[in-house]
């Protein structure tokens, strides 16, 4: 009767990063571009931590969407980069499709701009093809709250898993014995009240 | 166990504007009105844009309604035309159910004034007769988000999908190769963030 | 897949009025108080207006939750009135459920003070007998956004219809041809921007 | 087609009070912390009122996510307390969930810190093994209001309800004939608008 | 080096109700209409209750600005009613001026629509002429809190008090010995939080 | 040609608190109750600790109103306690102003309910008999963000200060070193956050 | 002891538009863009209709900060345009502050991008010269409201007047009878609400 | 009649950086962290770039209210840097007043936490010695919105000047041409839309 408990398998998960472009950032208002640059580069450093299998998209680098993010092109410079001729729903290219294939993973983390078509279209044609679709909502943005509710609300009727990248990591890594430093890092550069626990946490530990 | 990706084919659509009249345009006040104008006439641009069948129409026209706003006449002059006489759901009227079978599409994008009522009632009843419906959520406007948010929970959970006038676009175009200055100015016109980045785009393109 | 459309049928829709008393009142703050005064009786005026069976039930009078509103007992003089002896959940008590039972109708307009319990608990109680039920959020109130939002994800996954009392009252009337003069003062008396249409257009009318 | 109305029944409540641990309560920024602290000591106060059994955990309270905050451990000293050694979904604790089948209920009431981790993880695992769940959403907080839209739905998809600590309360109740000075009580502790009217009505009653 | 304490005084106050009409109050976005309309009433009243003397004055009635609300037509029915030609200053039409004059007072209570100009203008000029001017801030509206905001401040700067309906009407009162049923029913009448705390005493102390 | 720094001096220093009546509580909506109630005992206890001399008033006790908040009238035992017969404006009463200048101070912290009349009124009248007024903002409450923008202005203009609790306590403390426990108590009696910095860091330095 | 009325009039006034740039308007986020680009347009088709000196100016077009939007270069073909050469304070420029001297006018109104930059400076600089500064509010944008109130603070505390582009035309015009179409017009084409009042009013009076 | 134009000398100025401790961050509740952790370090950056002699104090380090947070500490090794024994109002540290003696500067940038203590009390002391103050403000929090205000308030009214980083920024460097590459650095690392366009033009013309 509900959806069952599809859990992150940091061995079955790739992710796919959409048009995170310079111009086409200018076009996002759903949360403060502060926040937002800093959730996207929490999701690639947790790609890279991982070592997810991930895939870089963009549409018309040439024209006025601009350039991918230069942090995202330098942190996965081996990744494949398709981008697109004139496809708006990354699956309708086929090499974005086989890159995604050729990673032989389930389960696929989604982020992008905007999210009502640059998130939403492949999240709905992956989940056609039976794919576990997790959307990363934080590192996702649109034009407001209104487009960003309805493309919530239509990915999550289809069968999609909204999250956040704190939620991703924590799942991947299931427990922290596995590497407390390295989530920590993670957690202390991209979380400022986290970062100032642990300088806390450190200066009274150091001063014992 | 979820809803299958239904998608907008622009050969299969058919898109209804209900009640957008001077008068009930007061109420709206979920939306601010510069944005909501904007959000309806890039609804009708995309309409014509894509040559899709277009339905007009209004609840009492001669009374405190008011008329239909004048850019919507004026862009759609041979258009169905169907002033109800006193129907509130325009699926109650025979003429405005004709129309739409008359196009012989099967997906419907519906958006009015007020969304609760105008939207919602020929939204659910064309889901009772299996049509596919898409509601258009941002050229859409209600008294307040109260209003709003259990007006959208009413109509997903009867199957309808929440879009916004872009991301319908987008999904219509499905490739940019179709046609890239087409659309391009048809988001440049309503969307101001996109023009700014076409006008430095071609700024510094035609200085080289 | 989804919910069907169940519509308002005025000659088969009781309404429950559960707990709009004075001292409660105080608590609820998610709603503008002149908002919420003016939607409850709004939500009166249209159950006297379609003459639908009308039920008042009380939780504790005669202490600190203080009296029903005197406007509601006022306007239902006939009306079924159960003071409840404790029950929170409305439909424990047998006098609530037997009155309803007596309306012999089936679907039920429910709205109280606070949503997620006096709402919530007859909403979900009347669902599991099999009623059609339709919350009218906008004369409901509680004590913020998280309590309502949790409110209305947990009774609409349960099956009830989230309503505004204008949608009520629209989907109910159908047709304005069955009485423009009623209907038009039933809004004219609650909406500010529909007086001032009328306000507006009844000037230059009689100015003829 | 929808959820049945699963119904909190005291004799068959258990409840979670996940990692609301000093340190980690500096990430809460979707709740306001002077409200935040209330609602969580509410929960435990309606825990320890209706004698539920309660069941505590943290993560690494030697490192900068703090120790559990002193209230909560005072208020429960004979419970279950359990210092995961590292794993981030309680429910991966073996410890955790030996101690929730020791209860022998089949109902858990989940709070924690961050929502869409602390409280979901331990939420969607526990709905795989067929528990029925009820997230006290109130008593949860996590970074903004975008992490917790995203958390919320996703447990909702997956079968949890969405309540508050009054609704909870409320349901377990049932019938305040059972205790109206306890009941009355707890929430004079915790509501300061129903303080004030208890205190208004005593005055006045006194006065006679 | 600070504004001395010009406190309102009941005989030497008059009120100037500028522009609320049935057409412009469609463009009032600043405060929500329910409360709105309530506020203008409340000035209304209170204007009644202290007999101020009261100036009516509209700008271009017959046009689209649309006629004065009836309500404040028909509670002044004796007031000096100025329809000003196309003075879009009060202040600018002599026939308001010396209606101003007429009533021998020195302080103004200046409300109506919008705030940038209909109050702000008039207030600039009777401020300019030695007036002590007080804006009843909640009974005026305008476009946006941005237009408000930057109103509010040019007023302010120049000399006007800035007030609410509520307060003007307790420091004319000045004690409620004078009269406590008359200023008790008029917050009653508009202040539903108010009259709610009078339903509980009148029921708890009636039924002593 | 600014204010030049009036400095808050504890032993020049006395304490108004206005109408904070359990009645007059649920008018207050321009922050929330559980913040508000938490505010006004935070400011009882600095005037406690710093032993400023503290003077209660109400307002109508045995009407709607409703008596004192039970906390402050336990706090302040020997406090004068003016329940005024009538005069809205505390100032216009003289045993209010008599008590005050019975304390010998310059000085006063106002705080009360509703802002725009119970703190408002009495703070213009001492300014214009010489005191240094200092309006506790976050401890008066008053309907909504509109009237409280208004009151602020108001007072403002006519050289009081705004502060809040926060900022009195900390400049009427000067020194940690005065009594560094003391002030950490109160701190972490009524600012949750500050409470976890206190049990972090007393669980890590108790750990050594 | 506070500002005198310093009206604007429509013979001495010029207009500063400073850095409404394509480029520079993605950093705009205190205001929506639709709302935004409307009332620049607003602002400059006002200036049009006063013939009021209008001065461009453009802080390094060729960079990233983008060219001027064409619709402003458009509409004030002949206008001094000063494209500075580094100047970030356009006062700072001789050729900008000549062609304001040129103009003869001493009231200056002044809108850009970003407020506390492009506005505040020449507006300090202008006020320190002794013109009459009136600073544009909703015609200038700038990253937040935090950034937007300080430098409002800023502006008006040295004496600059806050206003609205609809203020502006308000003050300017003094006199419908002046030009009734004129006016409508330039209103009709910025207020959607306005409109709709004005098609309404058409519809109605042309079917008598 | 106003205050006149105090404009910022890089020649004479001096930043206070009063309290950014990793502890009392967790107080700050007005502004969202990512956002304030950037406004800080911006403020640091550009405080290094124009070379300001620049003041690090701190309150009890050693205690609960943490370190100072580590950036800081490294981006000023050799600035002056008084850990205060007790003193609240940094101004009352005769240490803290001499290193600001030292720099010879007569203009103080002033930034702190929380704004309504650590900034304001040293903002008015300089006020009162006749310093020229300037309160960056985004790079200063609070608790929230009401205590932010207040805080405002009180120190323009005491003849603080209200700025943001990026203001003091554009105001210390005049002209682009003193530097066009350092200041475009500083804006590229701490405001993302301003990378974007960077990134977008950079990408353009090299592609020439």
């Amino acid at each position: 009767m509900s959806k069952p408990y599809t859990r992150l398998d940091k061995n079955d998960v790739a992710v796919l990063l959409v048009d995170h472009q310079a111009g086409l950032l200018s076009l996002v208002r759903d949360i403060d571009p502060d926040k937002f640059k800093n959730n996207v580069l929490a999701l690639a450093d947790l790609a890279s931590y991982f070592k997810l299998p991930t895939i870089l998209t963009t549409s018309f680098e040439d024209g006025p969407n601009g350039p991918l993010v230069p942090e995202l092109k330098a942190q996965f410079p081996d990744a494949p980069y398709i981008a697109r001729p004139g496809q708006i729903n990354a699956w309708d290219n086929e090499d974005f499709v086989k890159a995604i294939k050729a990673t032989g993973k389930k389960q696929l983390l989604i982020a992008g701009v905007v999210t009502e078509v640059c998130v939403a279209f492949p999240a709905l044609s992956a989940l056609a093809e039976g794919y576990e679709v997790f959307v990363v909502t934080d590192a996702s943005g649109t034009f407001n709250e209104i487009t960003r509710d309805a493309a919530w609300d239509r990915m999550s009727q289809a069968g999609a898993q909204l999250m956040s990248w704190f939620g991703v990591a924590c799942e991947l890594h299931r427990d922290w014995r596995n590497d407390i430093e390295g989530l920590g890092t993670l957690f202390s550069n991209h979380i400022p009240d986290y970062r100032n626990l642990i300088t806390s946490y450190n200066t009274l530990t150091k001063a014992k």
